[in-house]
């Protein structure tokens, strides 16, 4: 492991987040919310701790895989960490790991809260919460990479441990030059979102707050009872579209861009997910009509956003989906686990993943009646390899693994099992608010310490699709002289 | 396919269940519990068919993997629906779907039970339930080829797709030798169980119900509150000490008979059943201290108890366990999907798949660090190649994707997470209890009868490891002309 070449990225890292708070400052100032001086405290620390650190000047500037994988890690886990400073002095939080699981639940853009009541807390602040959402979705360090001098090779490896999916590979070579116009693709559609909620009669500061956590799949709200509190039909309807819209991969964008309409067309994972959504969408409405007065719209109404909110993994609610039925919240823990298309800022398994373990599954079965028969896992014209499916199929399975293990140490705090499993699955996936005690209108507040760190993990473990956290365990990584 | 081969075999699986039906007959008639005729109404009819489909004489004999699997898995059900009559007759139950649920619980080696209360039914009628426990445990095909004349490669077909786990091949080039060894030592272990049980001061007929529900990790027992009902130590101990024998991979019992022992201290997934084993019921005996009144040596006593019933999947108990607290309803309920070791008699994902999904993530993991080396899954020093890999993890995603599939239809039934979610991996780990309303003092007969047919399915799958139910689901292998 190279050391101080990690240092000197994670230098990096600081005074970026540094430079990013700068967004809160303006708009506590502006505001003037009376919390200038808690960004101020950590503003001027942070830059100065990171400008030392990025002039490190290490002997190699070979950049591996494992560095890649190492800083990202700790990049987030860092990056959370001095997030926390600003609520931490605010006084909302009663502790510190109140407000470390508060920033990694934004930057992991999972939305979960230690909040009782949001509406007492200071404007700048809520405007940082929601910032780090904004920031997490697309990747902390494809943002850097965007803005970055280059480094020898490091533009790949990072790029491939934050964002592992089937996707970047595919995109051109020059992979800055992507980066950017990915973070241009989102800054657009966050602005044009942003606009499209002031025209619905929003105020400014929540049209932005709304926007930043649908177009991260975040799902921070500034009001307790998130977007239902506006109870507006119109903002509803297009929250309801950015979310879809922001969990589709962004290289479908790409291509539309580049007018490979074709190309999209065929897109299997696209179709998988569009069939998905409409089918939950309609089963949920259908099975609470009755709770909704038995008016089949306002059924769809309700139904539709909270499966665009659940499926993204963005996690606002216009209703307690906490009180529907059995199937409508069996329906919608599915839809947590299975997450949105792979290479969007969603969370979860992603349908990428879940269309190819059904294929694979569909060989195995083929395999049983034409036994001499040598058939192959197709996706997107193209083969899929056998240690390409190992590396799919293992990564679906140790995310129940993992799931069951933080089962486990969350029980420990003896909550009913759906509070405890939903949980769970709610931080893993980057949801937000799960079910029973962490449903929508309840919070994460009562959990200890330790369970609060376990959660805070597999927010961090879900958003960078395991593998970057779990190498962090194994004991090589950590030797010097590496072989 | 080939269905008048099919047709043949399954003729021939109903004349040896008629045959086995003379067994509670038998007792009926000892025991006079006036239940004979409801044996002698099936016993006829079933032979008589049995021999005639069995008279069928095949143009072409050839058994190919299809037929193999497609018998298995009809087999199975066909006799579930004909085992079922006896309990219909009586009238115990309410419907026939109730008869076919708790016979499927039975062949399976479940051990969920449709029954209010168990010890108002007829004696004979209760053994042919457990009966059908000893006799799904090692496989009703399995018993068949040791006593059935030869078929052109019918036997390796049919034991691979009866008993898919990693084991069979292993063994002597002749099969069907290797099945009436298996057998031999399935029978000398429950008949040992018997004379302990007997010895410990259970009357016969009880240890031998309960020694079948042991040696087929079942867990029907004639009385309501299961082995609890006896209050009898040593009952207890040995009932611990059976349902952990035979939750382990006879090739092992086979290597002892060989006295090939050193094999056996290698064996890794022994070593993982046992370190899992001895953690869990450390843990749950210090979790339910409190419970016990502070006696760590009553703690264990139930805990072990407990952890070997649920991890070998057989669902006896001494006590309530859905009053335990939530970490150790966890734990148990980790156990559930894991379930016992491969080629035992017990159900769920088996530790050796356990064992090879750890092996694999730890490549993945390993191969971040070392891009460039090539490396390789070892199990009991031989290398498993990627295309077994992808079996393997394709078993343990599906069965997930199963769990919350079968979640989704029962969840319409509208009983409370816990009900549904268990009673999902109660059946499909073939374990008989789960938690709340079908915790080991509820029962399943609450559901739908579309619910029990879902769970029906679970079982099915659970016991015959997915692949042969699933087989039945492909339209091309119902073609008549196969390529």
């Amino acid at each position: 492991m190279n050391y101080l070449l990690v240092l000197k990225l994670i230098g990096f890292v600081l005074k970026t987040e540094s430079a990013l708070m700068l967004l809160p400052l303006i708009v506590s100032i502006i505001l003037r919310s009376g919390d200038s001086m808690y960004f101020i405290y950590t503003i001027v620390p942070l830059y100065i701790i990171g400008h030392c650190l990025n002039k490190i000047k290490p002997q190699k500037t070979a950049f591996r895989s494992r560095e890649g994988f190492v800083t990202v890690s700790l990049s987030w886990i860092v990056l959370s960490i001095c997030g926390a400073i600003p609520f931490y002095i605010s006084g909302y939080f009663v502790s510190y790991i109140d407000c470390f699981f508060e920033t990694v639940s934004g930057f992991t853009t999972t939305g979960s809260t230690i909040l009782t009541n949001v509406e007492t807390v200071s404007k700048g602040l809520l405007f940082w919460r929601s910032l780090t959402h904004w920031i997490g979705g697309m990747g902390v360090l494809v943002f850097i990479l965007a803005i970055m001098p280059n480094l020898d090779g490091s533009t790949v490896q990072l790029l491939r441990a934050e964002s592992p999916g089937p996707t970047p590979g595919k995109f051109v070579p020059r992979i800055k030059e992507t980066a950017k116009i990915l973070y241009m693709i989102y800054f657009c559609m966050t602005l044009i979102e942003t606009i499209l909620l002031l025209i619905s009669g929003l105020p400014l500061y929540d049209s932005l707050i709304t926007a930043m956590g649908t177009a991260g799949t975040g799902g921070f709200s500034n009001m307790n009872l998130s977007i239902g509190a506006y109870n507006n039909v119109s903002a509803e309807v297009i929250t309801t579209v950015f979310m879809l819209l922001f969990g589709v991969n962004f290289s479908i964008y790409y291509l539309i861009l580049k007018k490979q309409v074709g190309l999209v067309k065929e897109n299997e994972e696209l179709k998988l997910y569009i069939f998905i959504v409409a089918a939950s969408m309609l089963l949920i409405a259908v099975n609470i009509m009755p709770l909704c007065g038995g008016s089949f719209i306002n059924s769809l109404r309700q139904s539709s956003f909270q499966v665009a909110s659940i499926v993204t993994t963005t996690g606002y609610s216009t209703a307690d989906f906490d009180l529907w039925p059995t199937f409508s919240k069996a329906i919608l823990m599915c839809l947590m686990l299975v997450g949105a298309c792979a290479g969007s800022t969603g969370g979860g398994i992603k349908m990428s993943r879940l269309l190819i373990l059904l294929k694979a599954a569909k060989r195995e079965i083929s395999a049983i009646i034409h036994p001499r028969r040598i058939q192959t896992v197709k996706m997107e014209n193209s083969t899929l390899e056998d240690r390409t499916l190992v590396n799919v199929l293992v990564f679906i399975s140790l995310y129940m693994f993992i799931i069951f293990a933080a089962v486990l140490l969350v029980s420990l705090d003896g909550f009913d099992f759906e509070t405890t499993i939903s949980s769970v699955i709610a931080t893993i996936s980057n949801i937000g608010p799960g079910f029973s005690l962490v449903g929508p209108m309840g919070n994460f507040a009562m959990f200890s310490p330790f369970s609060k760190l376990v959660l805070s993990f597999c927010m961090l473990a879900g958003r960078l699709e395991l593998f970057p956290m779990l190498v962090l365990f194994s004991p090589t990584i950590w030797k010097k002289k590496s072989f």
